[in-house]
Parts: structure tokens; sequence; C-alpha cells
């Protein structure tokens, strides 16, 4: 019940647009994370003005506080953070999984406790479900089982299989409604038949779109691709593919060349907050005491807050005093250059030159890594 | 060498208008703090938008990092922070004075440890001077010694001459320029006498503009509001008088009542970064769980983002969840009630109007203690 349209296509890198109840979102795309219900240390209007399109909310984090029914009554997630966008939400799953001695699995779903009070929480198929309803997402995504990297062929297909089973769940318990829609996740490690059998299996369920989970969490750049290139092709054209969780600027790169239409990562903004800048030149580590006498912008040519106002040196001031505002004026400038990125590679698809970005891209990433 | 023009006085209370080199400050006139080099969680245009027309930034932080001479070499403080308005820089005094067993005064000056590094350190009228002057301050204060509350009259006294022959030869180290001047500071305590001597000297001296010091350290308002009873009599009409570090809402009221022109306080942005905001029904604590479904605004009458975009529930979910995005909102929020409120006595004494607003805003303020 999600509108998508695939307007270029180029090798396999995609450019498309998604049709939301919020409106509309063109891919490729990435999404800042906001955890809790706010981008850290950005208000909505800042989000906007770095090119935002679509956020990501974290079901697990909002159903302990402030709790999804009182979201529910003041308006829904987008009317409580004030963002009238898009907004995707997970499901929860990968949170609780990674809470590891507080949590329990069984087949209905996932016991475990808060974090914030140790209070006793479940999460099932349906509940997930019913959670992300209450917080109004325009797109919400199945419960599956994470497991842990690295696991054995066998415990991945436990879990591969398990996560079929709740993925049928989720979509008989998902309500369609127009500019709404839910996605499936496609898991199975980083074994390349049990991603096809898991994409195949979702695709013959039928979701609005189909999310790769479980990578990016320590089997390195080269595996992460190498499962894409397994995966991809089993999804259906004509559908939004989301790589959950990645990630640096080069994986975008790879990724999109692949044909991956959405993304979600917490490193520029988390990056921000810990003194660090992505540039066209590389990161930047802005407590480094060589930028202390800098005068000179982040990058000449980003038009963000900090590169417009601000010095080198001032940021180093503001890292290395732990101001708030060095947070705030780099996590701008993190979002900003991520979003940059998408719109260069959205018209590189366009014009029919993908493979030449990307390879410019990489050398020039290539030469940032090896100069520092 | 500081233009200061009177538009209108009534009762005591005055409205102005200072010329200085970064531009003009109509007054009465609220400065956020800018400690170190940033007004906590605000950017500058931020701090544009809720009319703030000059900030203070603080000498001992800023000498201490990024250094004085570094900031100068980065073209001064204005341009280091990204703020084109006024700056009023302290003389550093009353913080290191407050560093207690870390600090050693002579007739000659102070010697201290930096609370950073441990570094031995050295701050003396002369020096104080040349370093606001290196960042670049269109107001310099004079370095005075600042006594602990409460403190008998002997030792008040003996501070007070002291700082005195400190005022005489900052006055003498201070290079005058157009649109530049020097404070010097009344002190003597809670003693009226001790007060009035104090400024009878500075006025002798000859000063751009008079501050009071070494007040709201715990002698409460009503011995606050009476030593500006016994000083402001003492000061020139025509040149401008400053209250450091104060206030509450209610002790700006007061003071503008007895002809204060300026102020600095930490209230409005430390409040903001503590879950407290200033509204015209009083000051409400946004942690209190009574506000976690509450979908009105902070104050319907207000124009900052946290009013116009986002409920009590929400401010109250990020005070809770220790978000930035709460800091950020209260601060612009607070900053805004400081600066309307200024303006509110600026129109009221414009149109002769300031003893009917001061009733006015007693009566509610105390209505607003009473209901908590």
């Amino acid at each position: 019940m999600l509108g998508f349209a695939l307007e270029a296509q180029d090798g396999a890198a995609r450019a498309g647009r998604l049709e939301t109840a919020h409106g509309p979102v063109t891919t490729p795309a990435f999404m800042p994370v906001g955890t809790a219900g706010t981008v850290k240390a950005m208000t909505p209007a800042a989000l906007h003005d770095c090119g935002a399109q679509m956020l990501l909310a974290n079901t697990y984090h909002l159903m302990l506080r402030p709790g999804a029914e009182r979201v529910a009554r003041l308006g829904g997630l987008h009317r409580f953070m004030a963002w009238q966008g898009p907004i995707l939400t997970d499901s929860g799953g990968f949170q609780v999984m990674s809470l590891a001695a507080l949590r329990q699995i069984d087949e209905t779903g996932v016991a475990f406790r808060s974090h914030l009070d140790g209070s006793a929480q479940r999460l099932t198929p349906e509940s997930s479900i019913e959670i992300q309803h209450l917080l109004d997402a325009d797109i919400s995504i199945v419960l599956d089982e994470c497991i842990a990297f690295p696991a054995s062929q066998a415990a991945a297909a436990e879990a591969m299989r398990r996560s079929q089973r709740w993925a049928e769940r989720s979509s008989t318990a998902f309500r369609r409604r127009p500019g709404y829609g839910l996605f499936g996740i496609v898991q199975g490690g980083v074994f390349a038949d049990l991603r096809r059998q898991s994409a195949q299996h979702l695709v013959a369920v039928g979701f609005d779109g189909y999310a790769v989970g479980g990578l990016a969490v320590g089997e390195g750049q080269a595996a992460m691709l190498a499962v894409l290139d397994a995966t991809l092709p089993e999804l259906p054209r004509a559908r939004p593919r989301y790589l959950m969780g990645v990630g640096r600027p080069d994986d975008l790169v790879g990724a999109v060349g692949r044909g991956i239409d959405l993304f979600d990562c917490v490193l520029p903004t988390r990056s921000g907050r810990t003194g660090q800048a992505f540039t066209p030149e590389g990161p930047l580590n802005l407590r480094n005491a060589r930028y202390a006498d800098d005068p000179g912008p982040l990058d000449p040519d980003c038009r963000c807050p900090a590169c417009r106002s601000h010095s080198r040196a001032y940021l180093h001031h503001l890292v290395k005093a732990n101001e708030i505002l060095g947070a705030i004026l780099l996590t701008w400038h993190n979002l900003l250059y991520y979003q940059y990125l998408m719109r260069a590679m959205r018209a590189a698809i366009l014009a029919g030159r993908m493979a030449d970005f990307a390879q410019a891209f990489a050398a020039r990433w290539r030469s940032a890594q090896l100069a520092k």
C-alpha cells in the first residue's frame, strides 16, 4: 500500500520515489536516526535544512519511554516530535536481542527487562506491529530474530526460519492502509544460500518493501557487499530495498551501486557528538590538536552553519570543552554531508554515471585514509 | 568612549541606548552568558532569533582554553564564536576567587591553578585588561577582589579598598578607543556605607559604566535591592549601570525599577539544561510527571520553537530522557522569555508605566509561587 516508482536504473543502482502517508521520499535516501523521538542534537527545522526526507525511530525505546499508547493519545509520533515527513520504525527486535542476558526468546516472542527500570516487558510479532501502528509509522518492520556475529550456519538457519514464521504473523497482524507499508527483513547471516531462501520466502509472503538485516555487525564491508550480491537479485525490482543500520559513506556508495534504496545509521549523528566530521576529503577528528589554530572551515563547499560561520579552530575548542554547540554543529554538518552524498548518487544514477561516481568516490576515500 | 543615551526615565527606571564598536544595545538589556565562547546549547542564529543584543563571555574560561592570544590570532572573540553583536567580558576575578583553596591573593594580583590542568596561572589588574583587549571585548571590566558571603564589615572594607587600588590600575592599563569601554565594579558587601564609598571612588576615577558586584551570593533579594537603593544614587545618571550575575525574573524587575540598565545571569541557560522553563505563569519544572500527558504548549503566547511546535508532554519526555534537544528547546525558550521581559520593561518605561508593570508582574509571580 506504499507507492514506489522506479525513475531510473544504472547498472544495479536505482533512483526512485516512495509515496507515503506523510509525503514522498526520493531514493536512494538516508534516514537520520531519531531513537527516542528526537534526532539527537537536532531541531526539526535543522533536520529539514539538512534535506532529510524520512526519519527512523526506535520501537524499543519509544515503547518503554514515553510509551506507544501515550504517543498515540498525543496524536502520533509525527505530531509528538513535530516532524511532518515520513517516519520508519524498526520492530524493536534488534535492540531487544542486544540485551543478551536480559531477554528470553521462544516461539511466541521475546520476554525482556527494560534497561530503564528493570520492568518485565514482552514483544511479539503482533505486539510490535501494534506498537508501530500506535506510533503511526509510515513504514513498519516485522519482528525478526537477530543473531550475534559470528554465528554458525545452523544457528543462522534456525533464527532465519523463526524469522520467517514471525514475518508471516507480522503480515497477518498489519492493517493495510494507503500510504502505510510493512517491510520484511531478509536474514541468514553471511550465508548466501540462507539469504536467498529468506528473500524468496519473504517475496512469497509479499511485503511493501524488503529490508536486509543483520549486517554491519562485524562481518566487514566485503562480506556485507557479498550478501547484497546474493540477496538483491531475489527481490522484486518494483519494491524498495532497505539496508538496515548501514553505514559509512563508502558502505553507502557500495550498497547503492548494488541496488539498495534506503539506509539508516547512527554514524553521522553519533560521530557528531564525539567530534568526528565527514568531509569529501574523508573523516576528520576535531579533537586533534592540529586543528587548534586552523582558521579554515571544515569544508569550504558545505553550506551548513558549522562550515558557513565557524573555523576548525572553533569547532576544536567546542569539542575539547564538551560544549553542546559542538554536538549541534557537527551533527548538522554530518547529516548534511550524508544528504549531499545521497543526492549526488541519485543525480549520477539519473545521468547514467553511477559507476564513474563510485570509482571517483572510492579513489578519494582511499587517499583520505592513506593521508591519515 | 562608549556612547550611552538616556531615552526616558520613569521613576528611577531608565530606558537607554548603548553604542558599542559592534553595534547598539537598547536598555534595559539582559546578556546571555557565553562562558567558554558559546552560549550553551544555542547557535548564534538561535541567539539572534531570541533577540539577544549583547553577550557576556568569561575571561577566566577563555584565558585557560582556548587562550586569549589564540583567540586574537583567529580574529577576536566575535569572529571566533561568530557573534556579530557586542560582547562584554568579565575580569576573571569572580571565577578565580571562587577557586578558594586553589588561589592566593596579594597586592599585585591573584595566583591560581587552572581547574583544567592544574597549571600555575596569574591574573593582575593589568593582565586581565590585556586579556580582555586580546579577546576584543566591547566592554571590559576591572579586576576586583570578591569576598565570600557572609563577610564582616572589616573584611568587606579591606577587599573594597584593594578593589579601589586595582580599579585605578585597570583604568591606567585600559587603551581607550571609540566604541570600547571599561566598567568599574562597586563593591562593599551588604554594607551601605561601604557601597557608597566604593561608588564615589569609582566615579572619581571615571569609568564608561559602573557594575554592581558581589550580589546574588546568598544575601537574599531584599538585601540586594537595599544595596541598589544605597548605591545607585551615587552613580552618574549619564552612564550605564550593570548588575552582575543577576538574576531571577523578579530580581530583574526590582533592579530595573531602581535604575539598573544591564544584566547577565546563567539562570535562563542553566535552567534550560535542567528542565526548568520560565513562563508568565512562573517557572515550570518539566521533569514533573504532571506534564507527561499534557498536549498544550509551554506558553501559548510564546513564539519560540519549543512553544510553536511542541507539547509539554514532548518536552517532559526529552528532559526525562536527557536528550540534547530538551536543553536546546528550553534554553531557547528561557532566553526568549528573558528578552520579552526586558522589552516589556523598556516599553513600560518609555510609556511611563513601569510602576504598574512591576506591580502586575509581582502579583502574577507571587500567585505562581503560591500555586506550586
